[in-house]
């Protein structure tokens, strides 16, 4: 029996999952879609994620890899397997082929993360789960100036939470902008790979710059120190999105 | 002792409530509020609101009266408030006094409402409650041009949910724009009052006519008929907000 190598494009609304990994007793967003991708086939699924991301954090693009031999043409596979998602905080969005030595790790070269904020005196509540609110007047200039800092390769260590077990803290961001719509502002960065909790030390960071809390030339001294505790706190995770990964196939 | 009436604007996320109204051992907008206001004045304080929103439809500008003497500065009462709805779903953004006559419905004079589509091949999981997913193809020049049939003064007996009890089914709408951006189309309608589930009625016909599945020439033989049958599905209630209610003090 020759078996396919299928990659799968997922959305979720991470709100109401313990994060992306399987774990016992918890609902996570592994476990349902396997659950799902198991009850479409009959047969005892296992699925891998290229992101693991945390409890309450959000995706609009994580890639799946799996193995199943199926007739369903790909392009047909999303609806069936949603169809058996049915609370609707997981979509998949695309199916394709993939070589059976595609890795969700090796063969991703590129990530892009969106962070919200909710700037205002009051919170939106039906941003609690999508944006960080922040009272206070947020100055948007600073907080630019101060995402350039990250821009390029650097050792990214004071912006990794402990406990990480990780060859090199070295990480190059190609890309990171910052709107500003209504209340929201919006930061979108891309870069070969993150850190643990890197994406939301940063914006925890840009937040006390951009409140005045912290002066933008602190910003390059917090990445030459390598130390965690230097930086900013760890922004929450409902304000994360993993937008998009690259891959090759 | 000198009752004061106070004014609030309260905004809510409707997803987890059976609607504005106090109902017994469902969790209401209404009830929840309530307890919160007696809890911070230890006494057992009645509030009214303007629009009775139904289970799933959202607030950005509901109005409260209630009657109470504080020496609370009106300033602070909506964070002292809110200090009391734990939950973030339910979030007070102004207080104000007003005169003791002031009344929920007869000093209002306009009230805007927005309704929000999601339409792509696939849903966005985060937009689940706070969007009517609508696949296929939206021709949106045609909900635009269905959208100024609805302008000014009409009987909107074809677009009011049957059970409801009124004097006059005539209501004037002021304005009426419809946008798109990315995946998502707005709908945002200003009138003096709308009828029970109108906007909903009204948005599932024009989606009707943006999807090629009834004409535009249809519109005005609806409106025409004051026949509810006649007039298109009511779209579901995650997509409406009540955005503002204009009064008079």
């Amino acid at each position: 029996m020759i078996k396919k190598s299928i990659l799968l494009t997922v959305s979720y609304d991470g709100t109401n999952f313990y994060g992306w990994q399987r774990q016992n007793e918890k609902r996570t967003v592994q476990k349902e879609l396997e659950k799902a991708i198991s009850s479409l086939f009959n047969a005892n699924i296992k699925i891998r994620g290229t992101s693991r991301t945390d409890k309450g954090v959000h995706a609009l693009g994580q890639i799946v890899k799996f193995e199943q031999e199926t007739t369903i043409p790909m392009k047909n596979l999303p609806r069936a397997i949603n169809s058996y998602l049915k609370v609707g905080d997981i979509i998949v969005t695309n199916a394709i082929y993939v070589d059976e030595n595609f890795h969700t790790q090796y063969n991703v070269y590129k990530k892009s993360y969106e962070y919200k904020i909710y700037n205002n005196e009051f919170m939106n509540p039906m941003y609690k789960n999508y944006a960080k609110f922040v009272r206070g007047n947020i100055d948007i200039q600073k907080m630019k100036q101060g995402a350039s800092y990250f821009l390029g390769e650097h050792d990214f260590k004071a912006f990794c939470a402990s406990g990480s077990q990780i060859k090199t803290t070295i990480r190059e961001i190609y890309e990171f902008d910052i709107s500003k719509k209504d209340k929201i502002i919006t930061l979108n960065i891309t870069g070969n790979g993150f850190l643990y909790n890197m994406v939301r030390i940063i914006t925890g960071t840009l937040i006390e710059v951009g409140l005045g809390k912290r002066e933008l030339s602190d910003i390059p001294k917090i990445i030459k120190s390598l130390d965690r505790t230097i930086a900013g706190e760890t922004a929450g995770a409902e304000g994360l999105i993993l937008k998009k990964i690259f891959y090759k196939l």
